[in-house]
């Protein structure tokens, strides 16, 4: 149940967004609906029950990992400020620590932008109108704490059904075109491709197949422009009670965007609206192949955030299980 | 199978280790046991039939996580040079990024040692005699590249039966003295205590209770001196074909060691002589609650490695799933 | 000239400081005082002049460093959340870029905090009732761009005439009790026992000898509490027209301080009201010595900044020429 | 005077460089000069009476930088991997530290390659044949403890005098071609333009004009291809007991080199066999303008390395003193 309107992220800003955005967000917001003390909105719907009948579905215990490599090549390109591929370094390398002739340890180190590779957005990723999630002031994320409320390490597990929303194999396509947007039709599409019912719980990761750029090695390319989902699609999450949903692209929605000048509108009601986490740069080519193969669009997934305190994103090393 | 005696470890240094590692070290040796290119060691038991069963022991969907937050004030005191604690610093903050009145972005960026806080140990972390699991040379980890041979990222994913051995409940104790090893009499002991049976591919959780010093405040002293593994443990993990070992300590075994001037043999013995992966700074404080309470030491574990190339270690937020 | 009285800092916060600190402030206030877009204060005093007078000091081209090693093992003991010791680590070691035979490469990466070891703060490091340097808004400091004014980058070079006034040398000690306050009187004396007189544009530097805690093993003693200067130095400072002042301490100013609940007035006094710079942990140990056997208080001071866009801080590694 | 022959670089190494580059060497080895454990190189002809002279200089106190801002947006492209460019970060902004209404703290750590930016190499970044400066081993470089002989760290302190070579000014030109190599007689016509004799312990600017193409936007274009230093002056700077040579390329020497298949001669030359550091990317603009200004090609020059334990680099904030 949303919060009276006067509450809502559009009354409290200066600079109120495109109205069709307002309009979306009265429709999906999720203040208030598991308490004003909540940090994890949508994945409160990850019950017991869902996780128990999530582990039912395993049938051969096949698993599939979603994570691209931890590594200086990687997407990132320059393009965000601030968000450095990987940087690993030794700090001992066969380092005899307790002198000649005893055993020789290596150690490692890495900085690395929390959303520079495989990762979950956190809900105080983005605020707009000067909230975050559940109506709280955005001058809670601060430099010394990042952020107080529903930081990435305020989610103690995320043990779900997956479900893969092929958009591209369904409609017999390598990949989106940069200037598609996913809608919910496309949704639609994909689920009855793979015969699959979305439902309460479920974490929907939809797949464009963009990421298919990277992996040739159009780094570029990749990011942007790029196909995405529609300004549209939170309804339809939305409606289905998703917990979380993922796709294989740098930006997740479609960009450069679809109403102009209206720059990221799903993180802004996935993240600040609905309380909804969302994943980017997930691997999903193997993942494809092998629901195709296995003709099953559902499976156990695992997708841990790291439990940052204050982080508003982790890096996650998904894994789907059949 | 193992090598023939003349490729393992002992034979190839300058410096011998005490005798007893050797002897040790000739009964448990995997070198070769799943081909001389196998990178993953014991993790190959972990079949696809594991995880199904693994999958179907899932009950109630009763989640637990087992990862120390990520921060600054984590286990880490300066005590193993270059291991720092997590520093996780914005990038941005509520950043208007496309103008004025568009939604605000927050970003951030860490800088942790690998094996800082909850953690796996890649096989490479160790050497000795100059060599890595499978007979690997040690030179084979670099400072560019990090490790070139099963290195963490070469694990694709890590989901198996948990199985905790609540070895201080056992003995009825909140946590053991800090010069008690941990015996096979002790395991025995435990798997007794919980009716549980190890068997192959299982990821053995190891309960000494220390971990609870850092929980109380006391930093120091939960390092050193700390309970940990026996020297005589890797036989009972490599006679039960146990896939990994994790457990609540810095050091994972007993230190200062059991034999004089012989430091660190059981991280010898797991990673380089046995290829099997441990883990260290596991907080199993609720789970060993929750295990009494479900009476029930078996469960779903995930517990993903962050695929680092090159990586000697890894922050890892593992889940137990009853 | 200083602002009318109503735009300093007093007015604007909605907490004032102690009214003995607002007393000072206005006396000391440089707002204004080189134009309303001036980010340099102070050092606007070293002029071509004051240079060349400082260069013809030099008499034996004598050279004495004042920097500690920028290593782990730092001044940083964690009592400062985030100010971080110098990570040092390798990014290559000896490696043969371009093929085997050709020459070998070794770099490195460093991760430290811009104070964490001898440093220049910069005059936004601090605020007060919401202002920094010359009447600005404490919020033109972001996440993602540091300080837009007086950032450390902004200082374009610094050399200038070095004065040391040794005040535990003076005195006959080693190094002030922890609860010596370094009054008016005690820089007075100092200059006396130097035969030196602080003239305008000079770059002032304070021994305490608390460093030499440090030097001697004890990291903790060493920075709390502390001997440094008191609330009553900045007057001293304004009158003869310094152009910034160094010492060798973590804090800088007497910690606790001297008026109970105001912190770090000094702080506040020099980087926001007066507009000047200033040094800690800068190892005054071999110019006490040399400044003594020379004779000589006075010399020619090179401590470049690092040009860190944004930077509220910077390691500097200083030296004196005699 | 250079060690017997057997004891240089070119009879250790399994893969000698070309036979050219070892007739060089042997005419410009240092090895030994300063005695067998020196660690400094040619800096020793840094003398008392060298920097007094160089004080002496000193005509109007005009002072001229030399260093790029140190910022994301470097003249790092990717190229050298792990060579980042600064990640600056806040970790505390305006933070009230002591409770509400006190002052308020900001503070910042950074992330980068020590050769990112303006800086100097140490004498142990580049080793040929197994060795570095003095004929040490070049395993004396470790990830543990970075460069144990020569490291930044034990430059006490650089003042000396400054000498630019203007090759491009001196030429009519903007800046040299990408093809050019500067040459020892174009180092003689420049320093004929400048009317200037280089003499013992100077350091030696060399301006090709290339970091224009940095500073006009242009980063790929800035680093490769790119005019530089010939593998004919080390010999020209031997001759005349050169204390220090920089310039204002990303890669020194010319790239691609003069001699097929021989990289980097030029590092290996002065830092292997003279023993002599250098410095990269300094911004030679400004001070070409001033110096024909003053019509004055020599100064005072600081340019102090920051003191990492170990380092085998360092950024560096050079200032010339007219």
């Amino acid at each position: 149940m949303p919060l009276p309107q006067q509450q809502t992220g559009q009354q409290t800003g200066q600079h109120p967004l495109h109205p069709e955005f307002h309009a979306i967000a009265e429709r999906v917001n999720n203040w208030g609906r598991w308490g004003e003390a909540d940090e994890l909105g949508t994945l409160n719907l990850i019950t017991d029950e869902v996780v128990r009948a999530a582990a039912a579905t395993v049938a051969t215990g096949r698993r599939v990992p979603l994570a691209l490599p931890l590594q200086q090549d990687g997407v990132q390109t320059g393009m965000i400020p601030g968000r450095v591929n990987p940087l690993h370094t030794m700090t001992q390398i066969n380092d005899e620590v307790f002198g000649p002739g005893a055993l020789a340890v290596s150690d490692d180190v890495v900085t690395m932008g929390l959303q520079a590779a495989t990762h979950w957005d956190a809900l105080p990723h983005v605020s707009h109108s000067g909230r975050i999630y559940n109506g709280r002031s955005a001058d809670t994320v601060t430099a010394r704490a990042g952020a107080r409320f529903s930081g990435i390490g305020t989610i103690p597990y995320l043990v779900s059904r997956g479900v893969l929303l092929d958009v591209a194999r369904a409609k017999g396509l390598d990949r989106l075109a940069p200037d598609d947007a996913v809608t919910p039709e496309d949704l639609d599409e994909a689920a009855e491709f793979g015969r699959v019912a979305v439902a309460p719980g479920d974490v929907v990761l939809v797949r464009t197949g963009q990421i298919g750029r990277y992996l040739g090695g159009d780094r570029h390319g990749y990011g942007f422009p790029s196909p995405g989902l529609s300004v549209r699609t939170p309804e339809w999450f939305h409606a289905r009670d998703v917990a979380a949903v993922a796709n294989d692209t740098l930006t997740f929605e479609i960009i450069p965007p679809e109403i102009d000048g209206l720059w990221l509108p799903v993180h802004a009601l996935h993240l600040v609206e609905m309380g909804m986490i969302q994943g980017q740069n997930w691997n999903l080519e193997t993942l494809s192949a092998v629901c195709a193969q296995e003709e099953r669009y559902s499976f156990l997934l695992c997708a841990m955030p790291e439990p940052f305190t204050g982080g508003t994103g982790t890096p996650v090393a998904p894994v789907a299980v059949f």
